[in-house]
This record gives structure tokens, sequence and C-alpha cells, in this order.
């Protein structure tokens, strides 16, 4: 072997930096098999504590990247786009924005996740409707963006093989919450789809991996020059986490607020009013993406092109035909045989959410997932109805939950009664997009 | 379980302390199969990273320690007592203690190592001597020492297991080098003995795995308060390790050296004015030992007894009697076919030695092993004819290299050539001895 891995593991350890030449020694060997995975839980641990430096990020991620197949686009008329969110509650954005970004002549090649823990996954979402498929092969996928601008597919074997098996090791080493092996994970999957600009949804707060602003921005600095470093555009949002976004949490409850944003239209379980925070982040976020593919001259025409979109009801044709082409059928959303309203004890205005305990109360009804082979109850949730800010009545709704199993519905409502806190006085909600961070390939 | 693996790798990467119960899960269940590898290397590295406190490092010893059989003595008149030395090159104490020890009285349980980089291990040189054999049940061990007073084994599968297991991972995810690691393998084993008290050498030097007096001070006391927290007394000596011991490195000839000491007589290869070094600090430890047992009551008569033993001919008499009833037959003891004599370029004061690569030498004559899969060359070695101070002339003798390879003499001198330095002013050399640290169980 060009190198020793004890070698590598101590160089790490006594704080120094990787050549490029060591990083990929030390992936491609792990993803053959000729590294054990005992060799790569000591250098993720020394990493962890040690730390990453930016090229060695840069690094990695271009190595993780290789690892499997890239997918390359020779058809396109403009650039490939894609959008990642460092997750969230009731974060269904990607379903919204990416019919209005393709509805404005963005390709957007989707290859999204499932949930796990707190927060929710795009492709779970999908899977509420009936007969949605994420089985696609690579070609088919390249093709449909050529033709729709825009298709969804789950993580394959194909693409980034190292992110698979060092993120499965990451998990069971308690090595998962270290900025640049989190950093990589994302960005190597992006990079792999082919795209030249990416748009993050980077949050924080109550609900988010990132607690603070300013956690959340290092991290988001850090995945804009890891992606510039290999030659892409991205922009990056730092957003509110702080309450669940928008009405609804869970999987074909998502669906219904989805399609009233992008029909444009309140009906009996959305009201457009309530739902500003989803539609205007989805906005804003697409925007974004259209100013990186090229479409637009600067934001603000980007944002009316979006605008635009939305109100002509050519974003939802574009969700319509998405949901089709993949096999899918709106009509058939199923619906939860029973729910339950859960009041407040108290008035006051809201004050505060405990946004993480809202998604893990909302896999307590059986809308998402602890262990990876947790089985998933697609009309369970939660609709929110109060916002921060909202003064609340004694006895007035706070949340309502959906669940096939009713059994669930005590333990959860406990559990919910304990997520929020009202305050006598007025309380000023957080902005909703904190700041935009934008950078470019040199 | 009772825990859940990754959660304590968590704790331990957070920096924060095990209980008592936390480290037996750990390790119990490592040992059992139960947790892989893979956490394990994790946790260890987040320990070498984050440290052991000395409460952590006295319970992790002890677990390790109980992973096996812990050999009981019921029938012994005094407290057994053991030595360890923490390596170096020429290092062939445990050889001429260990029988001054034990005709003073003191029992001896010796459970001894093979070497590995540039030290050497008592086994291999006992080994050297035709019929030598290390092959005895713990059960018969035991009768032995009630005997005689000393034998000597190697490591068996029955002794901590947990020391084996997690010593083989460490070697391969760059996690040796750490103090509370080091002093948990090396305690656990002692104590696994059965002994009372033991005695350490602690080496800093060129030589030595501690560069530094303050470092070998550090590990001295590490290992001092973790046996005194394991109910035994102990005594370590700080010793200097910047020039090998005695005159000879290798295992037959380490032997020989041996010989004369005890027999207390110079002889054709040995002169025993030159290997003062090795006789003094042999006697003092073996002092000290006498101590530890109750046979003395304080150092200098116990200084007094060792020295008696050794000229009264009953130290010589024991080693021949250790010999003999593990089958060994000094007599044939081998020597090197062939010898080649290294001269001094220069004339001047013995400056200093590069004592380590003086050990990798002796490797590259044949002498010890690299891997733990090499073969050693029994009559391989180098014997040095100066001290730091001596003078040396130009052209005078300052290494002699044995080997039964002579193709392996070329490339040697020119290693050895480099391994020391000569200075026109006088040199005065360290104190053989720096500091003794003495700590009683409460």
């Amino acid at each position: 072997m060009e190198f020793l891995p004890a070698e590598l593991i101590k160089k790490k350890r006594r704080g120094y930096s990787h050549s490029q030449a060591e990083l990929k020694f030390l992936i491609d060997h792990y993803v053959s098999g000729e590294i054990p995975d005992y060799q790569m839980s000591a250098w993720l641990m020394a990493s962890f504590l040690n730390g990453l430096s930016l090229e060695e990020t840069a690094n990695l991620t271009n190595i993780m990247k290789h690892s499997g197949r890239v997918i390359e686009f020779n058809n396109l008329k403009h650039k490939a786009i894609d959008k990642h969110s460092t997750g969230g509650v009731g974060d269904k954005l990607s379903l919204i924005l990416g019919p209005i970004a393709a509805a404005c002549g963005v390709p957007v090649p989707m290859i999204a996740g499932r949930g796990l823990g707190h927060t929710g996954g795009t492709l779970d979402k999908l899977e509420a409707i009936p007969g949605f498929s994420i089985d696609i092969n690579i070609d088919d996928f390249v093709d449909r963006i050529g033709q729709s601008n825009i298709a969804i597919i789950g993580q394959t074997e194909e693409i980034c093989p190292a992110d698979k098996k060092i993120y499965a090791l990451r998990d069971v080493t308690a090595t998962v919450e270290s900025l640049p092996l989190i950093c990589a994970s994302i960005m190597s999957k992006k990079l792999a789809e082919g795209i030249s600009g990416l748009v993050l949804d980077v949050k924080w707060g109550s609900g988010a991996f990132m607690k603070t602003v300013e956690d959340a921005e290092a991290l988001a600095n850090l995945l804009c020059d890891t992606g510039v470093e290999n030659n892409i555009d991205v922009t990056a949002l730092i957003t509110d986490m702080n309450q669940p976004l928008g009405q609804y949490i869970g999987n074909a409850l998502e669906i219904v607020e989805t399609n009233a944003i992008l029909k444009n239209e309140s009906d009996d379980f959305v009201n457009l009013d309530r739902v500003q925070d989803s539609r205007q982040l989805s906005l804003h976020l697409a925007a974004n993406m259209v100013l990186l593919s090229g479409l637009a001259e600067d934001f603000d025409s980007a944002l009316s092109q979006c605008e635009k979109v939305l109100e002509d009801g050519s974003a939802w044709k574009k969700w319509q035909e998405l949901i089709q082409k993949q096999g899918g059928d709106l009509d058939k959303l199923p619906h939860a045989p029973q729910c339950y309203v859960i009041l407040s004890p108290k008035k006051g205005y809201l004050e505060s959410f405990n946004t993480e305990k809202i998604g893990l109360s909302s896999i307590n009804l059986g809308a998402g997932r602890l262990k990876t082979t947790d089985e998933i109850d697609m009309v369970a949730g939660i609709k929110c109805h109060k916002k921060i800010g909202d003064f609340v009545e004694k006895e007035e709704p706070i949340f309502t939950i959906y669940s096939s199993d009713i059994s669930r519905f005590e333990n959860t409502e406990k559990m919910l009664l304990d997520c929020f806190t009202l305050s006598e006085e007025k309380v000023r909600p957080n902005e909703l997009i904190v700041k935009t961070i934008r950078k470019q390939r040199k």
C-alpha cells in the first residue's frame, strides 16, 4: 500500500492536515474494504476532535463524489440547480420550490432523502401520494430532467457509495455531529447530481440541527466554500426554525399544504394566509435557483418570475406533471380516520415552541422514524394552529393531531402541551430569513 | 443492553468521565464480542485525545485485570513482588534482579513479554538459552514460586484477555501512546499476577519511550497511583536511557552479560567494570523489591542483602536453578559465527548516543522484530565499547556487531556510525537513577 493506514490515523490524531492523495487512499481503500471499519472509525474520531481544514473538507467531498457515478448533463439549455435543507419540522419546501423553479425553466435534478429523527424526509412525503415511485434509473432520470426540468429520486447504490458506507459507520460511532464530515456528506451527494449551482436552506433554532445563528452561519459558510472549491456556485439562506414551517407536519398532511400553495388557493384544510412562511421561503429559495441558473438578471426579477408561475398556474401544472410522470395520483391522497384537538390550558401570547419536541411528537403519532427500520403511518401528523406572536385564548385549539392509531393520542397530547410557552406580554417573532450568503466559483 | 455503546463513545468524545459501571460494560462487552472493534476504536481515540482521569484509569485497570484469571498465592512466607520496565536498549535487568531478589527470599512471579520495535523482550532473551521453556501452566507456575521463589512465563490467554484484545486494536488504530491506556495495560497484567508490590523502572532519554525526565515522572506517578488505588505498594525509579545499558544488546549476548554479573566474575566477553550500570541498577531495583516484600527494615539493609547474595554465589545458584527447572542449558548458549568491529572515524569525548537507532540497528542485524511475525536471530547483536564521557581515539573500536548473516554488516555499520556524537570537551554523563518514587497502599 502507498500509505500505512495507522500512520494516517496518527497524523490526524496529532492534528496535522492530510494531502489529497492521503485522503483519496483512505476513502478508496475503505470503500473497497481494504481498510477495515475499526481503522476508519478511529480516523473519524480523530477528525471529529482535531478537525479538518477547508482544503481537506473540499478534497474529501470531491473524493466521495467520485466514489460512484457522477451525473453529466449535456443537452440542457440552462444550468442545473438543486436545493438542500439542513432539516426542519414541517419543512415541505422542496416539494413547493421544485415545481416553481422548474416552471421558470430551471433544470432541477433532485436526489432526495428519507426522514430520521425529528425531521421529515422529502421521499417519505412523496410516497404518501398513492402510486408515486422513485424507482427510476439514472439514465431515465437524466432524460426526464431534459424533458420536464424536474424529477425526484432517492439515493442509489451507484451514487456516492463512500458517503453511504461512512455515514453508517459515523451513526454507530458517535461521529455524526462534525461540521466538516456533515459538509462532505451533504456536498458529495449534491455534486454527484451534476449541478452547476446549489441553494442551501441552513436552519437555526429549536427545531434545527444548529441551535444558534452563529453556528448555522459557520456551517453555511463551510458548505458554500466547499461547493466553490468544487466548482459550483452556492447561495445559502440562514432561516428561522424556532417554530414549524407552515401549518402541517406529517407526510400526507404536508402534501395537502403543498397542493394549496402550488394551486395558489385556500381550501378546507389550508388557509393561505396561515402558511405565508412556507410560501414566502419557497419563493425566495426558488428565486435564488432561478438566479443561479442564469434565467434572471437580478434577484428581484427572479422573484417576480417565481411569483408569476404560482399565479398563472404553471407551477401547479409542473407539480401535477411531476406526480403523474412518476405514477402518483393526487386525488387518492389518504386522510387520517380520526383526529383530536388539543386546547390551550391558559391564555397569552405565543412566546416559543420546543420545535424538536414537536417533531418527536409527530413521530410518536407514527409520522416518522427513530430507527431506519421503523414504519411510517402516512396520514399521521400535527396541525399547528398558532405561530409565535399570536394571541391564544384559554381553551382555544393550539394543535390538532392525526393518526391511524388513536391509542397514540393521549401520550402525544402530554408531549405537545409541554412544547410551547405563553407570555403575558406581546412577542415579536424572529425574521424568517436572517441572511443570504452568495459565493461564486472562481 | 444496560448502556448504548454509541452514547458511551459520545460521552468520552465530549470529555466527560465514565463511571465504573460504564467502563465495565464497555470492556466486558468488547471482550465478549458484543461491542465490535469499530466502536471500541472510536472510544479509544476519544479517550486518547480527551484523556482518562486517575479514577477512570484505576477502574479500567481493575476491570481489565478481572477480565481473566487472577493468580492468588496462599502459602508464601513473604509478599510476592514483581518488577516492570518501560523498555530500553540492552535492558537485561529482569534476568539479573529476578535471581537476586529470589535469592534474598522475595517471591517473584514474572510474567514477561516479547520485544517489539527498538526494545528487546525478556522472553526472547531467555529463549536464546537452548531448551528453555516458558510453557508452564498457571497452577505449576504458582507451585514453582512456592518452591523456588521464581519462575518466568509469558502472557497466556487466561490472564487479562481484555488487554490482549485491546492492545491488538490499539496497535492498528494509532492509539498506543496514551499514558492512561499504557498504564492500564501494564498494571492490569501485573495485578493479575497476584503481587503485593511492584518495582517500576521508568526510563527517560533517547532510547526510552519517554524522552524527558518530566514525561517519565508523569508516567511513573500515574503507574504508582493506579497501583495504590488497586491495593498494592509501588516503587518507581526514574532511570537514564540515553545510552544502552551494560555492554551487550541482543538475545544470547545479553545472557552472556547476565551470566557474568550473576557469577560476579569478569570473563573473556565481559569486564565487570564496564557493566557497572547494569549491575548497579539491578541491585537497586532488587533491593526495592526486598524492601517491599518486608524482608528488610530499610533500603540500605535491603541493598546489603542483595550485594551479599551476588558475592556469596546464591544469586548465581538461583539463576542456574531457574534455567534448569525450565529446561534450559546455559552451557549450550550459541555464539555468532562472525563479528565485525566498527572503528571511530575521529577522536573525542563520547557526547551522546541515538539509543533508539542503536536498538533499530540491532534489529537490522536480526536481534529483534519490527512486526510480531518477524523471526529472531538469537546470536545477532551489538557490543558497545564506550559509554558517554569516555574518550575515544581515532580508529578505536566503538561497536562490535554480530549476526548469522554477514550481508547485514555493511548496512548496519552505516546506521551505527550515525548513532553517536563526539565532543572536543569533556562530557559528564547523566545520573543513572534520577529519582525514586515510593507509594504505599492506604
